[in-house]
């Protein structure tokens, strides 16, 4: 066990980094963990983590319980003002877990895919992959201008969708939507009813930024324009809601 | 045209109050549209804002519009500066409107009912107003505890939704749920699987908070508990996500 008391300790420089800079978390292969529950499910998958950190005196029961789960693996302690700055949510977990980034293998055929261009709300982004998770899908493949799938706000929202996941980042999603052995949907306000389709082939699944929807260029990829009926009188959907609709109504159809 | 350049203004002081506080929002009966889009949505549900607030100089081409479409109502001008403050966004659009609260007048029996038990998160919140309206639900209901629905954010993630949807909020979500002349459905774990149960009769759904879930008490007041099946190995859902997924499978059963 390593105590730290000085934010000037370069470990504890290092680790902010991690937390702010997207490129730390890439140059180093590794991401911080936030809360029992997120490290939980790492474990669960397998992942050893490399270190625990703990905010002393502020350690919850299950934080407590995740320390004594994994009593092989090396504990850094933090009085709680140096841990806020690496836990910045409202209320901090009192536990973080600094791990290598799981790396699922993407599968050569997947048969349910995800494609997700320029999603920039961590939330959203988070809530999609959770989604996907949920629904069995193979492959998720994010674009360059998403936000960074392994951020603090995109793990909680994940809330471990990343350990079951394959991802594959900085993808061209244009040449893999031409390459998929199956149908590419996009959705479209003038598509075929969603419901109309048969979903129980190999389906990929084109998600557009919650702004502007997909670009011409990855749109020009779809092979089915598809869009959900909305008997109300809204425009559209959020991005993640409209995401879980497709998926799940694929599930729907997998299960009869 | 009015211009205010001083933070001690009292009408500035006011505004702000209403950005900050849900309180005042209450007490005024009045909420801030915060750029082109939900000005225009307001607009065009019949509602006349008391003013428009615009940015000096940082007036886009949507906020020009919505100025020019609404030559009788008055204009306040601010500094970009002051014009920030009471548009706590990264980019702000340029517009806001100051206005009465909608209230849609509740239907003594609705049929496609949705009760909110301490939503707290705006995104979700919003997200999940946005899917109700695009479903057709027509009547919301909230608990206090949910975060406040004419917030920014809520506002904002509701793209509009919250001026066609009658909103019914400190309700008491157990009578309402005892009271609903049609089947009241709670998400559980083990419930019957969402695809197999009739949904075009008239139909209340219970949405329980993001950490907790449901209350016992509410989920006592449900007829029917329901399960969406997830053939991926995560536990649960996002709340707004899996809110989407069961209104629009009545949706989809209603367009048979």
């Amino acid at each position: 066990m390593k105590q730290i008391t000085s934010r000037d300790n370069p470990q504890f420089k290092q680790l902010k980094k991690l937390v702010e800079q997207p490129r730390a978390r890439r140059e180093q292969d590794r991401i911080l963990l936030d809360g029992a529950h997120l490290i939980d499910a790492y474990v669960a998958e397998g992942g050893v983590p490399d270190l625990l950190i703990v905010a002393d005196g502020a350690c919850s029961e299950d934080a407590q319980h995740t320390l004594n789960a994994n009593p092989a693996v090396e504990q850094l302690h933090l009085p709680p003002g140096l841990f806020a700055e690496l836990s910045p949510v409202a209320t901090p977990t009192g536990i973080l877990a600094l791990a290598v980034t799981p790396r699922l293998p993407v599968p050569a055929e997947p048969v349910f895919a995800l494609l997700l261009e320029d999603i920039q709300d961590p939330g959203n982004l988070g809530a999609i992959l959770r989604s996907a998770a949920a629904a069995g899908v193979d492959a998720v493949y994010l674009s360059a201008a998403c936000a960074d799938v392994w951020s603090a706000k995109v793990l909680r929202g994940g809330q471990g969708a990343h350990f079951l996941l394959p991802l594959l980042e900085r993808a061209d999603l244009c040449a893999l939507a031409t390459a998929f052995n199956g149908q590419v949907l996009a959705t479209s306000p003038h598509g075929a009813a969603l419901y109309t389709l048969d979903l129980r082939q190999p389906s990929a699944f084109l998600v557009g930024n919650e702004g502007k929807g997909l670009s011409p260029a990855l749109m020009a990829c779809a092979s089915v324009k598809v869009s959900i009926p909305m008997p109300g009188r809204i425009e559209s959907l959020n991005a993640a809601a409209a995401t879980a609709i497709c998926l799940f109504e694929r599930v729907r159809q997998q299960a009869r």
